[in-house]
């Protein structure tokens, strides 16, 4: 059979497209972080959607499972095909095409392989802004980012992947092509197939193409810092902060002063921004669609009336665009100078806003008492409520000895955050890393319910299985 | 089996909250536009989640239908039973609490059954905008809008009901509460049930509470008209208008000349805004966190250029927040005014925004050439590509008498809006008006889908049955 079917594969995709040789298919068997390493039959490379319907039509005749995959950036293993080789990594990168840019509709349409900062650069060049940003966009490709339905920087003011996207097509697990390629803000007739797809990680069908919403560009973005004592003054500055500037709020990071010292001790060239240490720290970024001077006297009066209100200790405005990307640049060192401190247990975690102090203060108090010496890498998305919560070992621990207590660290963490109504994956997904871990806080019906959609629309279970459900 | 059943609701129930008498169940059994008359069972009325799950379990044990209802105020038929007299409506307006209001968050969570005004109120109340707003908001309830997936005049900028929710509590077809009332902004863990049950009519489980997204209470809202010759430059002024107020565009309304004349007619007292009639008039409305002056600096600058790109023809922009309302009373009065020239055939249409002129000039010139003498009333969400487009007849002609053509004209425009990519129902939903109608436009393949995601979440078939799929 396996012959069969791969020679079937080649005169589908062409012989150069079904990659066999382990040195061609080494890359796509390993994920990012180097946690999952599987193997696989082949890796089809497909190169137009029509191309992808045959080849999962083949899959489905054969009975052959198949793992989707983009730029291969995914941080849970979704995109990894298990270690039985009996799998097929589909690759979606050949599908790299922009297919239309609507100024006036305001929408781009672009094939699943398209990188996200292509896509981003090709909004640009229209005058328009394609908000999804996170800190693979070099590499991951858009395919992927609504299959996780990513989030990155963004959220705050333009929502997930998810609400960046108007329309899908998507090729069923039956090598059927549904064309859901709709670019409109409104249309009610049916069920929300679109938003069923986004987010499956791969598991119900394969998205070949999407129409993602653009919105003008700003005519300024700028940025500030805050020092602050707590989690719970940074509270009290983004509800100010939404007050005062509205939607012009489009970012809002909270980094503790851990994570900027050791940005400092990696990267001593990075300089400290304020006169004297903070506890913590908050990036914030307007977005201005008037002008950069606008958005200043915004920053300004925002910063003059935390002041006031006693929230905030030190604050530092960008004077430019240059300016605003250097303390962007401290922010987006962190994950950089925590890899260069060595490894840590990371938690993808979310909680309600409101929540979010309660839940740093507990929580640092738990694992604290049951791992004296821990230091807590904690920054993140403050105003979508998301934080990279991440737990480093004592001082001169060793990290693999550390190890050893990782699935109670993970198990405290994840306990607190549902204590906290919160999720245990804010923006990175399940794939096969929390999958098992899921049904502790999900309940039974929910479960069954992912269960009868998945036998509903992949009655074979040949698509991605062992991830999400 | 009927009494039996219908004893058990009573026992569960009270015997006050089982009508069956005519008189008590009349006002549920007909639909706000009169279109549809349903017998039922009885009027099944719980007072709670609870009752609500065990109501509907009591149902599947004896395959009774369910047809869940709101505010009875829906315009395609989607909650108003067949005529078999076996159906029973269940009544969500007894379960209409605010459950909680948490201002960091950003959140209130709502029984299905509480009225869209009251929530407008209640987040007022706490110095908040719930920017959900349509012509019904007085007896609409949330659970219908979310059902329905409403929109109204707020999509432009806060998307539709799909999008100003964040969490959901659902009873089964099986009878089971489903809790998914979470308030994160982030959570990526499965497949999204929450979407599936936005929009789906009530077919897959009925929807009895929501966590809904607040935003900070803007410090001024302004409106201005703008007077033009054509769509098209309608189109213009909207990307003027998106680049030059960016977020702060929250309407942006389009209004025929032919629209504003029958208000005149049948409002006398609403006064025309413009010193000459204008083809098309266009309202916009900007919310500003700042001030009214600065919003009204920003409309000066806006039409300034628009004058001087020969888009606007003449333009008022209002001088105070009750000069504001002045001017949506005018819009808010089309559909009054064309309800007291006549009954007319309606049509509740979206397209690409880049499409909205070619459609209108495609269309008006078809329908001309085969119904002479048609008059059309165009007006709607011109920022969400969703118009409003009704047709009147010939001056002069009996409606009822006209109405021959109803099927025809439906088919013309449907057929055109399709051709346009459009879809043929923008923020009404299916009911029962357009199930039969949607077929000729999905693939068979997403009718599939969609039947198989139905068989899946509910076998038995038992709920509002002969709705969307």
């Amino acid at each position: 059979m396996p012959n069969d079917f791969l020679d079937q594969c080649r005169a589908r995709l062409g012989e150069h497209y079904v990659l066999t040789d382990p040195a061609d298919t080494a890359p796509f068997l390993l994920d990012w972080r180097k946690r999952f390493q599987g193997t696989a039959l082949a890796v089809l490379r497909p190169g137009s959607a029509g191309e992808v319907a045959d080849v999962v039509a083949l899959c489905a005749t054969h009975g052959v499972a198949i793992v989707p995959q983009g730029g291969n950036t995914g941080l849970c293993g979704g995109a990894t095909p298990d270690t039985s080789g009996r799998q097929v990594v589909l690759s979606l990168q050949r599908l790299n095409r922009i297919r239309n840019v609507d100024t006036i509709n305001d929408t781009i349409t672009v094939e699943a392989g398209c990188i996200l900062q292509v896509i981003q650069e090709e909004a640009a060049s229209a005058g328009r802004l394609f908000p999804l940003s996170l800190a693979a966009e070099g590499s991951c490709t858009i395919g992927g980012n609504l299959s996780t339905n990513a989030g990155g920087t963004g959220v705050l003011r333009y929502g997930n992947a998810r609400e960046l996207c108007l329309g899908l097509e998507v090729v069923t697990p039956q090598g059927e092509l549904w064309d859901g390629l709709r670019g409109l803000r409104k249309n009610n007739t049916g069920y929300d197939l679109r938003d069923l797809y986004i987010g499956a990680e791969g598991t119900l069908g394969i998205i070949t193409a999407a129409v993602l919403k653009l919105y003008p560009a700003p005519a300024a973005q700028l940025t500030a810092l805050a020092g602050l004592a707590t989690p719970r003054d940074a509270l009290a500055l983004l509800d100010l902060a939404r007050r005062m500037a509205g939607p012009l709020l489009t970012g809002f990071e909270l980094m503790s002063d851990f994570c900027l010292a050791l940005v400092g001790k990696h990267y001593p060239h990075m300089r400290y921004p304020f006169a004297e240490r903070q506890p913590q720290t908050v990036l914030l970024e307007l977005s201005d669609s008037e002008s950069e001077s606008h958005a200043r006297e915004i920053f300004e009066r925002l910063m003059e009336a935390a002041f006031e209100q006693g929230i905030v200790r030190d604050a530092v405005v960008a004077e430019s665009g240059a300016q605003s990307q250097a303390l962007w640049d401290l922010r987006e060192h962190i994950p950089l100078a925590q890899a260069d401190e060595g490894k840590n247990i990371k938690h993808d975690v979310s909680v309600p806003i409101s929540r979010i102090a309660d839940f740093i203060e507990a929580t640092d108090a738990a694992l604290a008492d049951a791992f004296p010496g821990l230091r807590m890498v904690t920054f993140g998305h403050l105003g979508d409520g998301n934080l990279h919560y991440n737990v480093s070992p004592p001082e001169g621990t060793d990290y693999d000895a550390f190890l050893v207590n990782q699935a109670s660290i993970n198990r405290l963490v994840h306990d607190s955050v549902h204590a906290h109504d919160g999720s245990i994956s804010a923006e990175h997904g399940l794939g096969q890393l929390k999958r098992e871990e899921i049904v502790r806080y999900k309940s039974p019906l929910e479960i069954r319910l992912m269960q009868a959609i998945k036998q509903a629309l992949d009655p074979q279970g040949i698509m991605n299985p062992g991830k999400v459900v």
